[in-house]
């Protein structure tokens, strides 16, 4: 398949794959008896599951604008490019985690992979009120491996920096999370909105406090020039898929190299909000209270899992240019060993509590919102929750510095979630 | 000239150069009556002066070995590719800091460019105790714009991503850095060598030194990782060549992309070695007191040049992504740039003054020392300088954070001068 980019369709996704073996020899021969469904809930892409007699698969194609808002917002179809890239080096550096890749056509801006099922989007499962067996230390772990694996620790430094090279390329998506990350929600952008009235004076606050529009733009630095591993680049959850049991990570075509603490970061902002928002989802206080609780335990689960993991690779896979052994173990210095990591966790903690405040400002005032908020009709109820969300956001942008470990940050957001102050 | 690599001789030169106009129409058309002359003291390339009836020229072409070892180390043509992307660079973010480039061949590795006359290397300059008018003006701005102009502060992001990935080519110039400056120094590396038996004490002192190994790869990371801007990657005294009116700033084969206070830090290192070197090349106690006012000057005048360059720019040329006027002055939040700005310009100082830290240290301890310490023969009396050197060297990477500004960095070179604790 070389012709020019067309997109699929469900009508013509048979006729135009039915001779790509990574289809047929998984779903059998006859691809008019293939029974195709599109599916993206995504803001970008076409997701199609297509089933056949003997199995099945996902087609993402990227299209050439932003699906959520039409043609008037181009998008290139490189980012299936970078999806495709960074699906293969997630594979490799926390294998199963990520779905198998069957086929790639970059003409197409077309992959062929693995279809999870019966997973549903995690963002779902939480609003539903329903656990995930072992949730934090599986994706905890996702992030330290990828993000330890990723970096000069561990890379030879000529492929990390040609890593580097290749993932500047992805300017488009980047360009978004620049802007709709960490720019608009802090002034009165266009395309921002907010649940307002209620929120108005929260936000004219926020939009006022100097020291947080600082700390916005120090992250955007670190987000635009700290290029210190591979990232994820959207890791919410709505980019992990589940079943009671297990969890998947999918959709990196956000991916570029930046800080170690990006991707955890939005992640737990992300918990955290699915937290805060959880008196829209049950009502019974018995249920929800214990289901908050297991949230906050996926938060620290999560960030327990990650330090493990990462110390575990510090100390068997350190084999990239930073923090030789040669320069700590190999003259007697263990303890500067352990020092050292200590400090790098720290300021991977620091970044991921900065990341975390901005990712809960920008889904209550900016373009893309969540669903935990916005299926809350009652904007009267919906209104209070946003605003601790808010707040407590701020709070661990500014305060990032201040908090011992995680525990100390749940506590934040418990004082958060009671209308206190976080 | 488009057949395959050839070192070029004194005796060759004419021949295979002489059709090129950039040379011809400077020098005079006969190529014949052309005089060259190798003059490349550094440590990697060779350098030609080439002399005609109408003009001069300098050729300047890679070796695929470094000069100062040889064959049994290679080293990539392709660093004459990263020198000339950078001139070019630097030429439009500073013009006339630069030398002029005539002439460039990718194949050959070569540039021709101005012959700068009848100006010296910087350090045989000041080893002579001869200053220059204005240096640390000049050399400030210059590392002040281009700190500033390669950035995300001012460039498109699409450029400067594309940018990065051009630079991150630069691997093997890079791993020169990553490891005799950041890393053998501080251990028993075959290739160091250091002032014996008399600096071996203060030594293992640095080599038992815990929190400096730390801080030193922290820099490390910071060098491998934070894509800042394109620097020059080695702005030692040695890379600006002088009058006693003017400089200019010359061999930029090691440029990457890193953080903003590499090269002004490298720099003020290059100062203050240079500085506690001075008894050992001005015998005259006056004289010699003066002079090293002087150099503590051009510190001064370079970080406060730099310092002013950055803040006006951050005024009048903050066109990039990071801080953008839309989120503070188009709000009337005038202060909030400001404080934003002083924020930026603080964690530049403290970078710089850790890079200038571990530069004087790998220039005593490690392969590549400097001519300061070097000619003085008499080990008796270079090693206390170097002692000096060495534990100032180590408080500026420590109390990085606890200067209030340059002049308390030069108060502790005062006092490591004076044989006490800087």
């Amino acid at each position: 398949m070389s012709e020019d980019y067309q997109a699929l369709s469900s009508a013509t996704l048979g006729a135009r794959l039915g001779g790509v073996d990574a289809l047929t020899s998984r779903l059998g021969p006859d691809a008019s008896s293939w029974s195709v469904r599109e599916v993206g809930d995504g803001n970008l892409n076409l997701v199609f599951i297509v089933e056949g007699s003997e199995g099945a698969a996902v087609v993402k194609q990227a299209l050439p604008y932003v699906r959520l808002v039409g043609e008037s917002w181009p998008l290139p179809l490189t980012r299936a490019f970078f999806e495709y890239h960074a699906l293969t080096r997630q594979a490799a550096r926390d294998p199963g985690r990520v779905p198998e890749i069957y086929h790639y056509d970059e003409a197409q801006a077309l992959i062929v992979m693995e279809y999870l099922t019966p997973h549903i989007i995690l963002r779902h499962q939480m609003m539903a009120g329903r656990r995930v067996a072992s949730l934090g230390r599986t994706i905890g772990a996702f992030c330290a491996r990828t993000a330890f694996r990723g970096s000069d620790l561990s890379m030879p430094a000529r492929d990390k920096k040609a890593d580097v090279a290749l993932f500047s390329g992805n300017v488009e998506l980047c360009d978004i999370t620049e802007n709709l990350v960490f720019t608009e929600p802090y002034f009165d952008a266009e395309m921002n909105r907010h649940t307002s009235p209620q929120l108005d004076a929260v936000v004219a606050e926020l939009r006022q406090d100097e020291q947080l529009k600082i700390a916005a733009q120090h992250f955007k630095r670190a987000f635009t020039a700290r290029a210190e591993t591979m990232c994820h680049g959207d890791l919410h959850t709505g980019s992990i898929m589940v079943t009671d049991e297990a969890a998947r990570v999918i959709d990196p075509e956000f991916a570029f190299y930046g800080p170690m603490g990006f991707d955890i970061g939005m992640l737990l902002g992300n918990y955290l909000m699915a937290y805060l928002a959880m008196p829209g989802h049950l009502a019974d206080n018995d249920a929800r209270t214990a289901y908050q609780d297991w949230l906050l335990e996926v938060a620290v689960d999560t960030w327990t899992a990650f330090a493990d993991n990462f110390a575990e690779l510090w100390q068997t896979e350190r084999t990239g240019v930073l923090y030789p052994k040669t320069l700590y173990e190999d003259q007697g210095h263990y303890l500067a060993s352990d020092a050292a990591l200590r400090e790098v966790l720290g300021e991977i903690f620091a970044d991921a509590l900065g990341f975390a405040g901005i990712e809960m400002h920008r889904r209550i005032l900016g373009l893309a919102h969540i669903a935990e908020f916005d299926t809350i009709e009652d904007a009267d109820m919906r209104a209070p929750l946003e605003e601790a969300a808010l707040r407590l956001g701020r709070t661990l942008v500014l305060s990032r510095n201040g908090y011992a470990g995680i525990d100390q940050v749940v506590a934040a957001a418990r004082a958060a979630g009671r209308g206190g102050k976080p």
